[in-house]
């Protein structure tokens, strides 16, 4: 039996947590979360995103297993992009951060006024 | 009512998104998570990890309220590091996932192996 932990220096698994809790990632998984886009779909909903940034991160979420890429013999070839299972099944802890971080923006506000007037 | 939204781009919600979600942050917080801990300490239960990147992100977690840092008047001065309520409430997204990632890290791997013999 494998044990993975990200405690442990070279284990894969905290090059992976690192991945998946990257704010590209988290906000890439989360526009495809209500179906397949294209990339200028996606690039529209994630404000402020550079090209290169997001074919990049789409990449990686690629590579992982996370996203397919379909291309659809059409002219001109249409390219859409779609969560896979895998994919899916890391929305809920995503999707648990993301509220975190909505939820208690205003604490984590005040405790840094707090901070930076001491 | 503020709506916080980590989509838009100058929205701070993004830069916590990131922040909570950065390796170390999960990391440092995973290890608080039974008591409070010296630095030292802290340090030993994370391989790896440098005391420059270690003094950053509890500085950071300091500043956002998520960690306390209490000095004891002992020759020589303890110092000691804890979560605190909002970093305890932290605690549970984040060990989501991490149990994502050790999870699913075969089925992450074998992902990675079928894209690079592609």
């Amino acid at each position: 039996m494998d044990a993975w932990n990200p405690y442990a220096k070279d284990c894969p698994s905290r090059q992976l947590l690192d991945r998946i809790g990257d704010r590209w990632t988290a906000l890439v998984l989360g526009t495809l979360e209500d179906g397949p886009l294209r990339f200028s779909e996606v690039a529209r909903r994630i404000e402020g995103i550079s090209q290169k940034m997001l074919t990049q991160t789409l990449r990686a979420l690629e590579r992982d297993g996370l996203v397919t890429r379909t291309v659809y013999a059409e002219v001109p070839p249409r390219v859409v992009y779609e969560l896979s299972d895998l994919g899916r099944s890391l929305r809920e802890p995503l999707r648990a951060l993301e509220t975190w971080a909505t939820t208690h923006m205003p604490d984590v506000l005040e405790a840094r006024q707090q901070a930076d007037a001491a």
